[in-house]
């Protein structure tokens, strides 16, 4: 069993881990943390894991941390960092949902985050946990950076076309839709159900903090500086990202099969479903579970080519591919506690 | 493993009675039919089942059915009960989900199913599948009837109070609130997104029916006629049903404590979760599980009692409450396949 | 032209002002106030106003709203008793849509509201503002109790039983559903979009501050004392209120018809509509709209009557009503600026 | 008074239409035509109606419509180009709230909507109504083409670039987001509330009826073939079209002033408003309004242009911008009936 502690277990990635790590069988979870509700039980701020968890919240407690074998922070940015290098000396293994770990550029991350980086040094080391990507390192990871939910969803769809040099990397345009859910469970006007549902908009359009993370992965894999034109929006449902993805293509040959090259791309990947040609991935077709569903459209047989992205924002973009890297760092079956159908309708 | 078959799996009975399904350790998915869908993979339908799925729909086929050890129906009211003389006769076990078996008098059911009935022989011998009611019959029946979503709420809500015949049964009022997927997945213009979002409304005030079928099973426990007033509601969400049970206490003693009462009741149940006092179930709080939570109120320490009663109808309301029912015929642990936390957010 | 000031317009109550206010043939807005907003145009805070007022948050002025004829007030409870008496010695005419001067007895306001009350003394003169129970002393108001959401959509259901005096009194049922811009416009975790979509919830069954409201108008009308359970519900939606509504006939006279009573008792009233026979009111079709549409219902030929009655909370409930007052009070038509249909779909 | 007619008025557009029409003051609403449901009143179909609209739907008979001075066609596709002929002959104006009439190029029409073109003659006397294209038209035009609501939301927002010549017309991609009305009225699984709640997806990416008709206007503006990558998606909404646009800019001259060229284009637009720099415009902001509202990012100031634009889908992007047209065809001021402000929340 994998002695598990989390920290910051009180926002929505919190409580979806909590929902996933209860049905994991190689999970024993010791402890989690909350300044903000230390005493209270977690099954008194979250009904729904009543006669699942029996833990309290209890206060940020580095002995009782250290004593795990792995910790996760589902905590708001700049605070793992915090825990981050104490918890590696202790021999701990880390995940941090968070993104204090997920650029490798410290200014970079300095400029988009606002703040200082506690642990610059630890940068290097970190292994940006997407398992299509980086499987092997994160097996071998001590400290995971887990993807942001964007990121996932737009990396996925982009990384086929990318490799295979088939596209324009400098001409990305990549239009994600996501529920409300990413804003977070913190009380703000614009997250209000009265101000968000029935309505959407786009946000961030000047820049949002997960491009310069979705390009730093794009790069890699295109091997040249990609150039991305990310706009997110915010749509009235709570769960869910759909990512529209655009590229040119490099040559309009009638012969590529694109379908092909992604099913082949993704035939060993249990969480990556490849549709049908012509099928249009539905965001509650994967409400709940880790999976990310995609398909690929060439409109009027054009050199523009649409690739379309969905994840559950909350599972494959934050707490089932944390889950996942676990099962890679302890050398689990990688579904292990996560072959769950989507909830639908 | 239990080898079993789905008669009509299309509609969101269906496709969660396979969700569960295909998580429980000890059921071996053998077929499903649907007349309209026959030939088209379960998964082209319901692409959330992409991966756990690989049958076909077939056509109807009473040799392929009787070579299974347990048949569901999933169907629409008055399907089921074509097939159930010749499913029994060949010793198949038999769960209708629909309402051909609920009601024990034929001209009650007659009356407000509007049609004949097509094996009223049958009505006697089938047990009505409420394991708080009749645990024990359903563990040697042959033929469940498994309750509406409605008459699970509402009796279990009543239960406690009626056998310590506590309240006045004849003056119950039972206002309940249901999610929109429990009027099914046929195209009627009010089931339209457009005309069932924002919005909610009353229906079958004049008569529902599901009223005789919850007055049958209190008749059941309170030892007499209960007066029973039932107004469903149409929410705008998907799933849940929110059901607010009034009833006229007997004596205003102080002593009373309806806590105890209820948590002593249900202490054994592993899908009733009596809340803390003070307390106000949500339906999101069993979203995706078969529990069902309840609190009680005595407003300004009055005379009325109120008792707040929460299910996901698709689950303890119809297709949990069948894998329930069929785990207690078969002997599995009763909560086999079905010890998930809800989904929430 | 009426010169207008409002207090306090950056809650739904509060645009929802301006949207009608703007439409209004005889106002001229001349201020609206906001502590906190003070200096911000009204049009960048709720961009659906751009075009249609021009105005700036301006800080509580009291010359200024002196200056007007008539203010509303559409503030926290407990704001508008400071104003009021400074403004009613000016000779400005004032409508609180809070609750400050609802409750006559000043002891049962304190306990509700827990402060003591700025200004008792005006709590005889103060007019409760339902048109359709006390149309003449608005008239001639200078103080007017806007009503609450919940008060105006029960009172205006079991107003011609209790006036008839058909049913029982003692043992009245209100069973309410609200939208969650009944709750206003503050930032609380319960109010979030991932909390209160896809879900629904009682709450405050113990005692709810609209009660006591409820019931002083209906022992006005009962001439007695009656007897009320009220229970609210939090249901997903943006705007609207259904109350379901039960009551005990005195005889169950085969002869009694309700539709008849009905109609003839709102026969001359503008904003409430009572619905054919056998109808069930939605709350979308009152939706932007003054209207309040009833419909009643007899389960089975029994004894308990069951009126539905439904509004939009933010307009009847609210700030359509404070409008429908401001005309009576002027002697205008009372429809002028309220005659828009509702938004459907 | 205008004497109008409407044929079809049994959908969104239907009856959005006639909420628009009884507030306007110059209309006389002579009858509504319905095949199937002649003789039933409008306002028992839509109760919001009630006290509003007193007609029945009467059956399609040609000499009341030829009684009209003009006659709206909220009916589907295919339909009003059977009546425009006769109409037209008989000196009525005809407004066709469909298709039948947008597209100038017969076989263009014929390949996108699948069927012949009744009366192809009248191709070229149709006039456009889109009034920020073609206001001049439209005063004298006999027959009316009303816009799609897409081909409206993604016209407005690319007209001032390409009118100025500052992008690449060759490389335009529109992701657009729609609410379900957009779907109309007819009942399909895809547009039950199970199916389109708590969900995003994209459709027709290979094809839309409406990339034709905005590539036909941007084409007249460009003066040249424009390149357009059109992607349509279902928001989980009732109403509202959210245009994301993305166009490349020829030179990133860093003095180009966006803000300015948009201002200056539409200044004297009663029905387009260009936000403040910066904005980001929410579907809730026009809900029930003809406002277009537009906002311009260049992101990280790079050569990509995003253009945001919202409508209301059933009002500017139908029923509204149908009475702007009747207004303009009349002589009448452009917002007569029109100046109502959103409604929000």
């Amino acid at each position: 069993m994998i002695k598990v502690g989390i920290i910051g277990g009180t926002g929505y990635t919190g409580v979806e881990l909590l929902r996933l790590l209860v049905m994991h069988p190689q999970v024993e979870l010791n402890l989690i943390t909350s300044r903000g509700e230390a005493g209270r039980r977690v099954s008194e701020l979250f009904p729904s894991l009543r006669g699942f968890v029996d833990l309290e919240f209890s206060p940020p407690d580095g002995a009782a941390l250290k004593a795990c074998d792995l910790v996760f922070a589902a905590t708001p940015n700049g605070v793992a960092m915090h825990y981050a290098p104490g918890l590696l000396e202790a021999g701990v293994r880390f995940i941090d949902l968070a993104a204090d770990f997920r650029i490798k550029d410290q200014s970079t991350w300095e400029h988009w985050y606002g703040m200082e980086h506690a642990c610059p040094e630890l940068l290097d080391q970190a292994v940006y946990g997407l398992p299509e990507m980086n499987r092997e390192q994160i097996a071998n990871a001590q400290l995971i950076a887990n993807p942001g939910c964007y990121p996932t969803a737009i990396q996925l769809g982009y990384l086929p076309v990318l490799v295979q040099d088939i596209v324009d990397p400098t001409t990305l345009i990549a239009d994600a839709k996501s529920g409300v859910s990413g804003a977070g469970r913190g009380t703000t006007v614009a997250n209000l159900f009265c101000e968000a549902s029935e309505s959407m908009k786009a946000y961030a359009v000047a820049g949002h903090r997960h491009g310069p993370e979705i390009c730093q992965g794009l790069n890699q894999v295109a091997s040249k500086n990609v150039g991305l034109t990310f706009v997110p929006h915010l749509a009235p449902m709570i769960r869910g990202i759909h990512a529209t993805l655009y590229s040119r293509l490099k040559t309009r040959a009638p012969g590529q099969d694109f379908q092909a090259l992604f099913e082949k791309y993704y035939q060993d990947e249990p969480f990556v479903d490849v549709l049908r040609a012509g099928s249009y991935p539905e965001t509650r077709s994967v409400r709940g579970s880790n999976t990310c569903r995609i398909a690929m459209h060439q409109p009027e047989g054009g050199d523009i080519l649409v690739v379309l992205s969905v994840i559950d924002n909350l599972v494959k973009g934050a707490a089932g591919q944390a889950v996942q890297n676990m099962n890679i760092m302890y050398g689990l079956s990688e579904s292990t506690g996560l072959n769950l159908p989507p909830l639908l309708p």
